[in-house]
């Protein structure tokens, strides 16, 4: 089968043939249709600390249905359409794994990081990694809900977002183009805050009420400067210095990004208004679930430029420069 | 002024006439535009226990703009358009008032009960009562927010509906017609349940993706038969017995009237499923505020039927035969 | 070895004669130390809902050392004392592992009910079902913290128990002796209600600020004429008809036994004070750990009667009779 | 009657004649038997933020019996002892006042800064801003309950510590003290955190596990040697940077002091372990009754050096230069 292959730590992609893959015990065996690229695509090539191992086939948001089943999986048929999350095979036992949060459990192997990911004609995935793509939902449209959705969407519910409440969403990437129309269809009024005049017309028709063209240095002040929010999702990479003081009273910070951008606070700035700041990363496999059931339901669009796996190079690169509009994805034939 | 009056227990409404109000200190005279109807207002002649004093101007859920400002009223200006809410004046102190459930505090004031309401030209109101109305509300959609919506929204609350969940309404009167709203605007699924085939066939209108026409002895097992629910919301008068029996694990069922039908449950039931089941009132304040907000942003529709002060008989009958669709609304000329 | 077998439904139990167990893979073999025995290994003989198969070796609450580790095992040592939980195996990606509530899984075999128990001189238990006792524990005193403690505690949590508030454990048995020491370390006063004067006394030892001695039908009554409680948890067989009038304004009553006995409530009484029912079991694996943790901490007390596994029957009858202070444990010798 | 006065900003204390006081409408009078100085008594002479007014009397924490009352004050009785919060006199209906949070209330006047304090022989107080103390507390134990732990408890409570967590103090002063002892009470296992042997020694006999003496830079590293802890509360002056480090998995941090330190943070270390760092001040008014109900029912003890009015200048020089142990607490003849 044709596949994307991930040589080495400071390299790149390279398109090649890989031998047809079958599944084991507790496997499943899928026919990608769509497999989104996700920016940490290109980080895990980088930095060690993601612990990519070579030669790896990437990506961690497919969608394709299910040709081959494994022995031991009886929760799965063939035809179903489902797509795959980050964690495959987990201790079920750890902390972690009592709360859901099987990606953040010791044993876990990230999909397209320590075994073959979706940047390919078919993949062999753990089968209780995978979960069922809702009916109605297209694959290119449901592939990034599967990474991008589901992390943005976990930093808003760690921010406890609640309806009538205000809130902002920074960054306006993959993650941050999803997190607009979820914060709204959870009843919330949503403010863009991006440093693209281009992405902020885009944000305005994805459901935003409001937007904010403005460099990361004074997004804090320009946000009060409209009567504050209640909940931030930083949903870019890095981190806007002073963002916090646009938050009201009660207000919630949610980081979902992985930067290593040292921020600052004072104790009397939270303390005044009791805000919170919170690491996010993706939550329980329950918020995975609900937010495909809120996606489909709230008639969500993931915004995509689609590329046959010929093309994996050309999406690579736009997704380096930052340009893809918000996600590209890899649609093999 | 023209007013409806109550005149005594076990009696009914006649139109008078009233001298025209002035507002005393910490008070604010509203000249009213829009009053509903609440089935609490039938009622309160009818139970001794709501506690109503006669003569007496009914009607909680007013709006109208302020005309007059009595002395200490800082946060409020002539030509604001505002609403009143259940609670005149509370003490600030108990354990009532530090929720921000004011109307539950034992010194506090039912409007429309133990002091006079909205129905009527004009009405006086303690300024702490009121709330501003969102600017784009109109007088007539907003009044009904202020005790149908808030109430039903509460219910949800009370119940902690997530979005991508699943939620029952049963009852499409004033409540659950702004509830099914109200629950789709919060990311969830909506099962509108009622025993009326043109109430459902409006419900699905309103926002509900299904609609079960069903005797109330069958909705537990009607609901289980479509897979069930995460939340039940019983927007009705009465109860529907059993219905916690088509809740999912972990599901929450909330009781926001405040009938006196007795409903039988059994741990083995409710310990299976670890499902909850909550009496909910009207919550905190900062939630009619929300509701607002919610209101506004996700284009509910409160759907009513609007009498001038003098057909206020007519509205009545509606009311309390149940025919109204689905709030009847005062409309002072 | 030595072991207690259940031979029937409808049967009772003999002492007997099994070959020495050994674990298979991700299997523990143990040499049991302490072996509770909880009122539902009693009703698993009467019930058919228990879904326990024959022979079986029954015991879900056994304490021991690990002396054997089948392949796979590899956060366990020998040596190790552990205790075992109800769930063995669980698929660790339905709604309820997500949750840490692996007894709710459909695929999880209960100890002692689908596959053997402790009630023997050894044990062998699938890896993931055992959790290390703390150091500082004595066996016997652990072991009924594996179902008993872990019930009761669930029972506390799911009714979110705060510090300064005030708690009525209503039925003094095992769960509720651990319930009145649990709630009282976390900050709770506690009330604890019994028919039994000798109970009433003993429970004033275990840090009752308040007895109850009562008719289960005067529970709510007499509660109210103390003041109220905000939360009550029953932790004894069947449900004290109208306890929840003992509730304060916000109150929660938790039902942690699994009666068939039909209660009644009304919309009114729960809509008046906010008021929760929550039916509570096990709650997530984390809550075990926080409980054995407790425990050791608040200096909980489990208050037995040890018998050998030759009597065994003589200490079943005390259990069945209701009369055992508060848990009979099985001690191999 | 004699009382401390403030006389300026920039200046000290000293001892003065001030008229009796008399209960005006809503307010009440208070002969006080003990007042704690808290160590914002020092600030609020040198920073304009706390908006002090001169003269005052000082003292935000006292405790007396109630010999005046005035006009419409009805929940309170001659004779009943007290204590004095913050705030006082709130708006009832503000998004503050609606969550019983009274002292961030725009409105509100703070004791002993805007409006006189307790720093003297008799006190006038908003009969709202005053809590009754639990019989069986004593009133120099009480004070310091009405700042001190009430605030430590806040942090606590906004940290939602739950039993069987690990819980670090850093700072032992009036607040760390008490903190302590609630964490113990709350279940938890306590660490307390100081850079003096002396405190150390004491923090174990007031209920600490584990003591930690450490200079401040190197308070997480210490903390992740031992094993980590789920909770921090920062109890004393500035912060000790890097130290949300120590933090486990899913932990939480409070800030419960105002200070203009400022830390920093990374999104990839609060990510890696769905970390939260909240800043704390006083909770809502409930959160207060819990609080002295915790203090009475867990024994907690207050450590206090007792001063004449007379010797308030010693006691004011003993907070100053941080020595007092652990609060210094005014008690007139």
């Amino acid at each position: 089968m044709k596949a994307v292959i991930a040589t080495g730590l400071g390299e790149g992609w390279t398109i090649g043939e890989r031998p047809d893959p079958s599944p084991g015990p507790d496997q499943v065996l899928i026919s990608v249709e769509a497999s989104g690229i996700c920016y940490s695509d290109v980080q895990q090539l980088r930095e060690p600390v993601y612990g990519c191992t070579f030669p790896r086939i990437p990506g961690h948001e497919a969608v394709g249905t299910v040709v081959g089943l494994g022995s031991g999986v009886d929760y799965l048929a063939m035809g179903d359409r489902v797509g795959v999350a980050f964690a495959q095979g987990w201790c079920g036992r750890c902390a972690h794994c009592a709360l859901g949060r099987y990606h953040q459990c010791a044993v876990t192997k990230g999909t397209g990081v320590a075994v073959d990911g979706g940047h390919a004609e078919q993949a062999v995935f753990h089968a209780g990694a995978v979960e069922k793509v809702p009916d109605g939902l297209d694959p290119v449209e449901a592939a990034p809900v599967f990474c991008a959705g589901f992390t943005v969407y976990s930093g808003l519910r760690d921010a406890e977002l609640r309806p009538g409440e205000r809130c902002a969403i920074i960054g306006l990437g993959g993650l941050g183009h999803l997190g607009i129309q979820y914060a709204a269809a959870m009843g919330a009024e949503v403010i863009a805050v991006t440093r693209s005049t281009a992405k902020a017309r885009q944000a305005r028709k994805l459901g935003a009420e409001h937007t904010l063209v403005v460099e990361s240095g004074r997004v804090g002040e320009e946000l009060r400067r409209l009567g504050g929010v209640d909940v931030i999702v930083h949903a870019g990479n890095g981190i806007a210095e002073g963002s916090h003081l646009g938050l009201r009273p009660y207000g919630r910070m949610s980081l979902v990004g992985v930067s290593r951008d040292t921020f600052s606070l004072t104790p009397l700035e939270l303390c005044f208004g009791n805000l919170r700041v919170v690491g996010s990363t993706q939550g329980p496999r329950t918020w995975l679930r609900e937010v495909l059931e809120l996606h489909r339901r709230c008639g969500a669009k993931t915004v995509v430029e689609t590329y046959p796996l010929d093309d994996a190079l050309t999406a690579f690169d736009r997704v380096v420069s930052g340009e893809a509009m918000f996600r590209a994805v890899l649609v093999p034939d």
